[in-house]
């Protein structure tokens, strides 16, 4: 039985100029209560389309979810084909009308009049207010549950989920009991992670499944495992059994849980131990820096960072030795190793980093193929230093630098550093 | 007619953990060669979900394209589906097998069992090569034209389109011909960008369709643009016609066309005119930087940046003033304009930027909510700095105080700055 599907809708998410995130973490707040999406149709912002599609997934589920078509633009088409699948009149809505205007004068501008035209909803619909923008949520019954329609805008249709559509959900649709787990491993690729846990997987009693979840180009792999009960207790108990196992059979590879980043786990790491970082970046350009501080509260322990792009501000602002871009060149184990401790030194850091490597597309030799990269740790007792050899691609080379340099990090810290992958 | 239907397969998909980049790409290249993607079907890792979906699709359109579940690991189907729906036996491809073979030698590394598994294919398939990975594409014809299998990755997905499938599709499906093009506004909400087209848009000939792809939460909408024409010539002349009508009404807000990027537009305007560019920024965290210098190239124009994320740093690197830090706070207009003029003087940069303020979610006061940011540019002929007041979100605020300080930079480079939103 189908008990949800969802209808993404808008020609921009079939033109590849925006990326659908919503339908996932919708689904994701479903799974979590036992109510699984057995699809999503995602259709353009054309009426027929929306209502054949809408008429067809409302005989198969229960639970039909729309999002976007609800913006202020000629293109939207989700409120006409509401009125018409559920034989309603377009009106205007007095209370959304007032929540629009008071949305707008407490940012001191006017209501404009496409913006008041968001006021206007099917009558059989029930509004779902929406208090961090202007079109609000609908919900109307079906002959197997219910639609709902929700605004585009993440933001907006999370807020509304959260406040408005997971509590009825909760209260009339949940289902068998799902428990999940969630593990992040890193510098293992997928196909021998999966080896590795060959003889876990072989041996798994049948209500519980491990799913891979690589990123593209990323040596980052999450490992989901989920178990089916009818009694919360009887699956903790299960997947408890099932995660410890994967954990230590994976060793020093998993390097967190749950909704956990490496940013995030690097976050836990220096505030509870009470330690700085400090980064000097060339080939990374700011971008492992500003990935760490994308975590609230980074600023307890990050102490400062360079971009020093340019040879000389290398030995400016770091101190690297000159003679070294002639000798040895920029792209070096020496290079990376005095930015590390130049940095660290510059700013009182317990650790310091120092990138340097040949990003691409230009700017290869013959030794320094595109994707050589230097890290250099420096710590109170001792700098390493790796050399990587990452692939073609610009941006994938930078974020597989950042995660190998806070892979670097946490190795170092946890006294993991210099051990076998799954030690 | 259905002409061509998206198969996007995964739990990863349904379940938040992986957002589906490929469909749009896709969509997006079959667009313009008059191949509309009328519905994208997601469906998890399940034979019977997409078995039925496989059926459903292959009756109603022309194109049907599968992508994901090749994986080396237990839970990818799409290949018994397939061999089912066709009527296929599984065997080994030997080219397959060799590819697989070189692709694993070239990287000094031994072929898995697992992944050797991925030269089965159905024999009713015609097989794909995949220069980029393991998992071959597929291609089966079907009663009204045919299935191809994908793997997801999405630069194995891409490389297999461009080079195998586009150029079948080419021959044998194109259609009538749409024509396109794409302006980037910045600055500008989508509300008061539609008002103020909404002479244009009221008397828009009927080829012609333009969309509003705004990005939530940032002052930054694409309009696409589109003409549907019999002939090229015709189409070209039409469009053309319109984008220089809404090109005039926009004036200074439009700051890019096609591709461009903002990054990408200010790479072109300081590489084309010699001029170089400093950053010097605390709560972005090198977010500026590392958004400029994602761009190949950069270095010839980015001179170097520092992330002084504690106020002692602002002052040794950057020679800004330590009384500030009592009298105005950190995140004021002085501190600002002597790190915009500090890094700028520090490196001899044309331009220098500096950024101050509180991404959130802690680090309010009653006078400086979240949100609040400082930008100041230093230039050869003047400093000019502006406040901010972003919204709640650390990241979205990020994300606006780089796209606002690459505006700042943009018009003032262009002599845009202090003039009207539209002139």
């Amino acid at each position: 039985m189908n008990r949800a599907i969802l209808i993404p809708v808008g020609d921009e998410l079939l033109s590849g100029n925006v990326v659908d995130t919503n339908s996932g973490w919708i689904a994701h707040q479903l799974d979590l209560i036992g109510i699984p999406v057995s699809r999503i149709y995602t259709v353009p912002d054309d009426f027929n389309s929306l209502l054949e599609i809408l008429k067809e997934a409302e005989e198969k589920a229960e639970i039909v979810i729309i999002t976007g078509g609800l913006g202020p633009t000629k293109d939207d088409v989700t409120k006409s084909v509401l009125a018409h699948w559920s034989h309603s009149q377009l009106k205007e809505d007095l209370p959304t009308l007032s929540r629009i205007q008071a949305y707008f004068k407490a940012r001191g501008k006017e209501v404009n009049e496409l913006n008041a035209a968001q006021a206007i909803v099917p009558d059989k619909a029930e509004v779902l207010p929406n208090h961090l923008g202007t079109a609000p949520g609908l919900w109307i019954p079906s002959s197997r549950g219910c639609v709902v329609s929700l605004p585009g805008v993440p933001f907006e249709m999370k807020d509304l989920m959260i406040q408005e559509v997971l509590p009825r959900f909760r209260k009339n649709y949940a289902g068998a009991l799902w428990l999940e787990h969630t593990l992040l491993t890193l510098g293992i690729p997928e196909s021998e992670l999966a080896l590795h846990l060959k003889p876990i997987e072989d041996v798994l009693p049948p209500e519980v499944k491990i799913a891979y979840l690589p990123q593209p180009g990323l040596v980052k792999v999450k490992l989901r495992i989920q178990a089916e009960a009818n009694q919360k207790e009887t699956g903790i108990i299960l997947l408890h059994q099932q995660i410890e196992k994967i954990k230590q059979r994976l060793g020093g590879s998993v390097a967190g849980e749950g909704d956990e980043t490496p940013e995030g786990i690097i976050h836990t790491l220096l505030l509870s131990s009470n330690q700085t970082l400090a980064t000097a970046e060339s080939c990374t350009g700011g971008a492992l820096a500003s990935s760490l501080l994308g975590i609230p509260g980074a600023s307890a322990w990050f102490l400062g960072g360079m971009i020093p792009y340019q040879n000389r501000r290398k030995n400016e602002w770091l101190g690297v030795e000159n003679d070294l871009f002639h000798t040895v060149g920029a792209v070096s184990e020496p290079v990376a190793k005095q930015m590390a401790e130049g940095i660290r030194q510059r700013t009182g850091s317990t650790y310091g980093i120092g990138i340097t490597g040949i990003a691409g597309p230009g700017g290869a030799t013959p030794e320094k193929p595109v994707g050589t990269v230097w890290i250099s740790l420096a710590s109170p007792d001792e700098t390493i230093t790796e050399c990587y050899l990452f692939e073609r691609d610009r941006q994938r080379n930078i974020r597989r630098t950042c995660l190998a340099a806070i892979d670097m990090l946490r190795k170092k810290h946890l006294g993991l550093w210099g051990r076998g992958r799954f030690d």
